[in-house]
């Protein structure tokens, strides 16, 4: 029984060494090295190469090394019995809960703005009790920052697909109240997983229901947003700019007119990086569950996608 | 009897209408239009020239426009008996507490670098809990800042000239413990009010104190800074770079080297801006104390300089 860490995007080895490590004498093969395929019942993976787990007969579980797992959803080629994981990791939660609220100050404070102006313009800023911050997506990741946010005195609320019970913040839920949501949004931040039914979903359609002035934040994924729909909408004056930390080619090509735009913002897919020493424990109990036939532990659900 | 508005740095008629509003029947007169010297016993005050106070023969209390006071007490011209006011207010210390924390995230997330590189190369960053911020300066402003790092999670030192009871942050007083909070520090936030025993304390002695790679924040003024140490000790790599909202001389001037340094990081002296509608009731509040011959708020000991 043996364990495949296959990352193209990343370094593999540092998972490797840290499985080893953690949970001595377990068999840890690294892609694409020589080994037996029939062996493998445990693969931990980022962005793998499109259809390759239908060669692994006996490929229990896969485990994404991050908080998503659209890259191992979106294979149509892997058979149904193989259970996905996802990570859920309080470093996960804090980095990105940062990374928003800086997003959001330096948008709001005009930090980078005045950096890159290299000129003494002192503008008017907003107040933290004025910023209505709109989240979409509620899950581990939007509640987080949902509740930063809410602790720092920003007006936040959030959206799910489904209900969701949270007592301290608002959501809204349901294509049914999502404008509800987006008329009272004056930033919005994207955290929803990525699905079928969630891809280009920041488009024009929805840019247009935000007030005039409306700022977007991305820290989802790339394929979320309508690149065309958002240029024209900050081009046309109705949003005042975004924030875009992922894109649908990463990294972001040299020629992308994304660079040179003055009221876009880029930053290079940094939010919130999975740390392996932190999070491979709860990947060696999930491992150790598949062996003693026990419960796994943040299954997805693959029909939903998250 | 009247008050007497005087900002050359600022518009008045903005104070000159919030007083008249808030206080139906004042008799307001806007510096420098044409008034009687020995009506004025009040006066609203930011930059005014040298040596104007000791023209007015019953001026009785210069009210600061906002949280300093430098610009009044620099004066030596001031008559002793003449009682000096500032500004004490929730917006003020929000306002400061967020751009303080935008100005933190941006560095250790890399923002506004990401943004002005226009290149797609991820850095390590830091996260919240391993960021140790030191507080030089813990009055009103430097105690809001602390509290609002810590709340999020940063680990918050703090210094005051005297001995501070604050039961929630670490506080070293005296010129002795100085360094005890320097050595521990990792990003430095000055926030002293500056008077003749702060003016240059950001200098290469203090800096060579910090731990190689610490960053600096002056949202104070300008003149606590040596401006040449400064560059040295970052050019050196001693310090990792700096986040400057205050200088000597203000608007910065188009040549100075700050403006070009890559580790520099300007904004337009915008931290915290007083908003007279808020912070005009407080000086009403201290125009009415003094005519009742009651004892005023927020009065500075003139000898310490706040």
């Amino acid at each position: 029984m043996s364990v495949l860490v296959i990352s193209p995007g990343r370094d593999p080895e540092v998972w490797a060494k840290e499985l080893r490590n953690q949970h001595p004498g377990m068999n840890v093969y690294v892609y694409p090295e020589d080994h037996e395929k029939e062996e493998v019942e445990f693969a931990v993976s980022w962005k793998h190469p499109r259809g390759i787990f239908k060669n692994y007969p006996n490929l229990k579980v896969i485990a994404s090394m991050g908080a998503g797992v659209d890259h191992i959803t979106s294979d149509p080629e892997i058979p149904e019995h193989i259970k996905i994981t996802r990570v859920i990791d309080e470093d996960l939660s804090s980095d990105m809960s940062a990374f928003v609220l800086g997003l959001i100050l330096d948008h709001m404070r005009n930090i980078s703005l005045h950096h890159s102006s290299k000129k003494w313009e002192p503008k008017k800023y907003q107040r933290i009790r004025d910023v209505k911050v709109g989240i979409l997506g509620m899950g581990v990741l939007g509640t987080a920052v949902a509740k930063s946010l809410q602790l720092n005195g920003f007006q936040v609320s959030g959206w799910a697909n489904s209900t969701r019970e949270q007592e301290e913040i608002k959501i809204y839920s349901g294509a049914d109240q999502m404008e509800d949501l987006l008329r009272e949004t004056s930033v919005l931040v994207n955290l929803l997983p990525l699905t079928p039914q969630t891809e280009n979903i920041l488009n024009k359609d929805l840019f247009q229901k935000l007030p005039k002035g409306a700022y977007v934040i991305n820290v989802a994924r790339g394929e979320h947003l309508n690149e065309h729909d958002l240029l024209e909408m900050i081009d046309s004056g109705h949003l005042s700019g975004a924030s875009l930390d992922v894109f649908r080619k990463e990294p972001l090509p040299e020629e992308h007119p994304f660079w040179a735009h003055s009221k876009i913002q880029i930053t290079p897919h940094i939010a919130s990086i999975t740390n392996p020493g932190s999070v491979v424990p709860q990947i060696i109990e999930n491992y150790e569950r598949m062996t003693e036939e026990e419960e796994l532990m943040n299954v997805v659900e693959r029909q939903k996608g998250y």
